[in-house]
């Protein structure tokens, strides 16, 4: 599949070489990949860096030292996140950041996160090689942590940096050794007011590049995702009580078994969100049978559902549809149902210029796209309430993430990050 | 529902005094129930007996001073089984035996086993007292286990009488403290050579009553169940393999998911049972979702099946229909399915003999009966094996064991005791 044609946009730094650039482009970003997977990584080629543990701090550290060698003045915030700055003509002008987390869950892949720090690296090097300095001052974040894997809590990067947590007044949360946010974060250096300020409003943009970590982009061969939003999502426990009994002797007429009940409600959330068509998912992800045995007929059954749309009325419609609907097949079985709520997180749009300059982009440079909704959460969504906010996918192969196996092709990495560079270009240079 | 009416066979202890007898019987049988119920009893009702433990010693030595009282002549065997001896005038006669297990679920009733024991009490009590010494010795024991609750191990005690454990050599098992068996064993006392040997080959029958377990007699208005034999079982447990991905970025078209696989699994187990029709019984009781999380479509589930029948050609049968049809419900949802199974007991007959005798009492008594299966294991079913066996249940309320709740009427004690009673007249007196 040819991700690129010669582009012949001049007011973009897609040129006649265009191809070759995003090629170059390509192998930088294959070849920082390697270099930062190496940092935390596994022998089956799986990464691990949990926040504030060693191989993060190795990873931010050796970040910092490159960040240096390709001419960009680094500094850490209160929180642990680490900016690599390439300073404006305008002194005091707003910034304009791109990034991604360096943390990664419990046996990662290399993509997740890194791919779009080191890409801001390689887009903003390339601008400035170029176009010489920038306007305004581009910086690339690589946020302390995103993904909740240490500690149960996610964003605690982007949330600093968007006042929405602070470094000075950690939530007391604990990982699973007992070990609090606030002692790991001392342990690691920082909250001890020894660095810049965490939280901030000098924000003129943010664009994060990121994996699909889905398979639309692949299966519809498109290079490039422009994301319109990020999908909005409720989460619920139901619990299934039924009668316990004996399985030897308990006919299977008298039965109220909770585990059949809770296997026809699974079902019917599949064939709701079915019904209901692309884009809604749903997701019955936990089960569990209390006081299981193998010869025991199940009288009490918890599970989760997480249900996700763009569009908080179809999305509200599908959670009541379903509350209903599964209410209706315990009572037909003789069971009881409770339902509860315990997430909801309404859907948050892009930016649309920039989604539309994002467009240009790829239609300068011949790439294929789509215009699509995020499925998953991303430090993007808490700047979109504080700045223009873009979002920018590159496939995942077979969707797959948070494994070992993640994997774009270089090609597909080497177009996002032009896409980047476009994006940054006309954030900063103009 | 009048259980009994004025029998007038003069060959059984039955006489005109029928109602006023099964009374008689259900008052002791209530009154010794309570009296019992006090060691391990808990303030809901409940009560847990461990073998071996603080709860269980304190039954076994309250137990032995009643036999006593009672005219019976006590005795501990090497596994701690206690027996109570009501001698017969042939002194080198084998033995009839009846009684039931001293031990509990965690927070199990007071019916399930006790009832066995404080039948055998009563019912030897009144044949001494109605027609003296017996030709054959009566003996009466509180099996020391059954349940498997303490240790991952069933039947020790009887067991031990029936020469499948030794507790000169007991299997390397541990609690759920890592404390083993022998441990236990011997600091209850037990299996240092300080008592009768348990292993013997003198038992002329056995005869067990115990509850239902089920809910067949409390349905058909029975007053009695005469069991013709312990159903066979057979267990697996089934995975299911699937691919585990992101819930929010992995449309529905796109999943390969374990847990929809096995919730038509397990619905295919209960119609497939259904359409066996009784007594075919299927249970579906353990299932986990490994590495299971609110927003992950589930990759891998394994559940178990615990399948019982008392035909070993239809349980043959139904498994491997089972085994074919989840087959091709993960060949066509893109899931792969292993299956293995664990266990299989054949389906155990008791005698035939004894089980038209136990009829024969109840016509004579005028007693609603049926005859039946045991879904459930029981002592029985080991000294099947070794001499004429039968087991005699009454109805259990709701079908509900193995919980505080259990219940059974006190008319329905009593007619359970007149029926053992009658027995172990034509075992021990003939």
């Amino acid at each position: 599949m040819p991700l690129s044609t010669a582009a012949t946009d001049a007011s973009s730094p897609a040129d006649a070489s265009g191809e070759q650039l995003i090629r170059r482009f390509a192998w930088q970003a294959v070849d920082m990949l390697d270099w930062l997977a190496q940092f935390g990584g596994e022998t089956d080629g799986g990464v691990t860096r949990l926040l504030y543990s060693p191989e993060w701090q190795q990873a931010q550290t050796a970040l910092s030292r490159r960040m240096l060698q390709l001419g960009f003045e680094p500094y850490y915030d209160e929180a642990g996140n680490l900016f690599g700055r390439l300073a404006g003509k305008q002194p005091d002008s707003r910034a304009v950041l791109t990034g991604s987390h360096i943390d990664t869950v419990l046996h990662g892949g290399r993509y997740d996160g890194a791919y779009g720090i080191i890409a801001g690296l390689i887009a903003a090097a390339y601008l400035r090689e170029r176009y010489g300095q920038p306007l305004r001052s581009i910086e690339i974040v690589a946020f302390a942590e995103e993904e909740g894997s240490r500690f149960p809590l996610t964003f605690w990067g982007s949330g600093n940096a968007t006042r929405i947590y602070s470094a000075d007044n950690p939530p007391p949360v604990r990982d699973a050794d007992g070990v609090t946010l606030a002692d790991a974060m001392h342990a690691a250096g920082f909250g001890l007011n020894r660095f810049e300020p965490a939280g901030r409003n000098d924000w003129e943009a943010f664009v994060e590049l990121h994996i699909e970590q889905g398979s639309v982009l692949e299966r519809e061969r498109c290079a490039v995702g422009i994301v319109q939003g990020i999908v909005g999502q409720q989460r619920f426990t139901f619990e299934v009580t039924g009668v316990s009994n004996h399985a030897g002797t308990t006919p299977m007429g008298d039965r109220q078994d909770a585990l059949c009940g809770a296997s026809e409600m699974i079902l019917a959330v599949r064939e709701e969100a079915v019904k209901f068509g692309d884009p809604m998912v749903a997701t019955v992800g936990q089960l569990t049978v209390v006081s299981g045995a193998s010869n025991v007929v199940p009288g009490h059954v918890h599970f989760t559902m997480d249900a996700r749309h763009p569009d908080p009325t179809e999305l509200d419609l599908f959670c009541r549809t379903i509350e209903k609907r599964l209410e209706r097949l315990a009572g037909r079985s003789g069971l009881s149902l409770t339902s509860r709520r315990w997430m909801t997180a309404a859907p948050i749009p892009m930016n649309a210029e920039l989604a539309a300059a994002g467009e240009s982009s790829c239609r300068a440079r011949g790439l294929s796209f789509r215009s699509m909704y995020s499925g998953a959460g991303h430090d993007a969504q808490l700047f979109a309430a504080v700045c223009p906010t873009a979002m920018i996918f590159v496939p995942s192969r077979a969707g797959i993430s948070h494994s070992p196996d993640e994997h774009t092709e270089p090609e597909q990495l080497g177009a996002g990050i032009a896409v980047l560079a476009d994006l940054l270009h006309s954030l900063a240079y103009r």
